[in-house]
């Protein structure tokens, strides 16, 4: 009996872990979208919110009342970008600014604008939020709130 | 008196010719999400719920859980022909399926397949609602639904 | 001790399979995509076999010698929209065959010829393939045997 | 002697004038990714690789695990600017850290990132390699040793 049970603890294991990977589900989106919205509240700042999954598709979109409509595309592409590349926009903004940037806006989804942020768990991307409205670094700072709410 | 109907003199044009037009708040898009997602709770179906604006601009996106993919950019382009045409995408899937219906594919985002509802507010167009997950007749129930929570 | 492992056996499931989803590795891809030309050699058809994983990504493509180019993109669509749908191009072949079957045209990402199959692994949608070069027909025999070679 | 003499002169002219070009067998396109594999894999790098014919058409791809799905375009776009313009994507990456180098930006398929290259035979184009998933001089370095495969 004890055997077995030693089996069963050194095989199951294996066979969970097996070729999985974790995913956001929508009650994680919505509790993301409520951090980022309560800070962008917070600082009376009115935004997109766009939370996608690893693939790069839509999970939830919350658009605040006013905000310029470009803000829905705007949010959806960093999102898309940080979930591509695994990276935040933030970093592509930064090499964009340095001599030779330009060449970024060569890559397909790259977005050199601060505002989206990749989401992982245990170190295996699982999606990404994506925030425009405000200025890019107010973006970021609303980005990394729903982030942190996950 | 003199004074009172001066005031009504200022007043009133700014009133009578505002040319104002109502618009869906995000308060208004969760509150019709709320209940087209009750409505696929109950019934057991995990849909997309896409509100979308009176330019046809996404206000909020609601994708369940399990839901395929596909179903965003549907329930997307369903509301999109919704509002386009200011009319059920039903509408259009009766057209397509009597003789020569084909000719509706022809027609920039025209959709054919029932689950897009127009949503109106003392006859002018705010905006609609897309769903997409089930089949396309649950589909419709549910955005009715909705449009009925507004 | 024996009840220290027995809850271990309890709780370990529960972490292991808490939100986590089965995906293709690169070994699946190949592995398909062999068991897809082995049949499609032994009937002597040329064609593109593409692999996508569940969120409609490339993980492989392989176009025999002599395929038509207009082949490449076909077989992307028709395994996209495997993904998308979770289900068989051919059945969206079958509802187009029908009456009013033309409004299918109108989803995006629908296509409706046969040659494309959803891949699952335990109930859970992992991927798809897609094959075109041959007739529709012979599309779909060779997509079976990839999807059997999993 | 003399009817032999006629005989190559008759026949000589068809075969060196016939017009044909040389091109990239799916074989050719596997050797290439199989080199380019090795090398990646001896360097623990992870990327996607993809071989496109002369007309820049995807001959075959290969997603490795673990390789941001942003690599998937980007290794197509390497390669296809490739062999869009016969030359090394490091060119045009160079003249774009150069003063006004984004004007390279708004050449069509012009890709300004390190990682893909055209492929010659006899001074003849017959296809392109594009590597995406690490550094671009990393992608570059593999780009080389899938070249050397060829």
């Amino acid at each position: 009996m004890k055997k077995l049970l030693i089996l069963v603890f050194l095989t199951l294991p294996m066979i969970a872990f097996a070729q999985t990977k974790p995913y956001l589900s929508i009650a994680d989106a919505e509790r993301i979208t409520a951090a980022a919205e309560a800070k962008a509240k917070a600082e009376g700042w009115n935004v997109v919110i766009a939370i996608l999954d690893d693939g790069g598709h839509l999970i939830s979109l919350k658009r605040m009342d006013g905000v310029q409509i470009g803000s829905i595309d705007v949010a959806q592409a960093k999102a898309k970008s940080a979930v591509y590349f695994k990276r935040s926009t933030k970093i592509f903004e930064d090499v964009m600014k340095g001599e030779g940037g330009s060449r970024i806006a060569t890559l397909p989804n790259a977005v050199g604008v601060e505002g989206g942020l990749p989401i992982f768990k245990d170190g295996i991307i699982v999606g990404s939020i994506g925030i425009s409205g405000v200025t890019s670094a107010q973006d970021g700072i609303i980005a990394e709130a729903g982030v942190k709410g996950y």
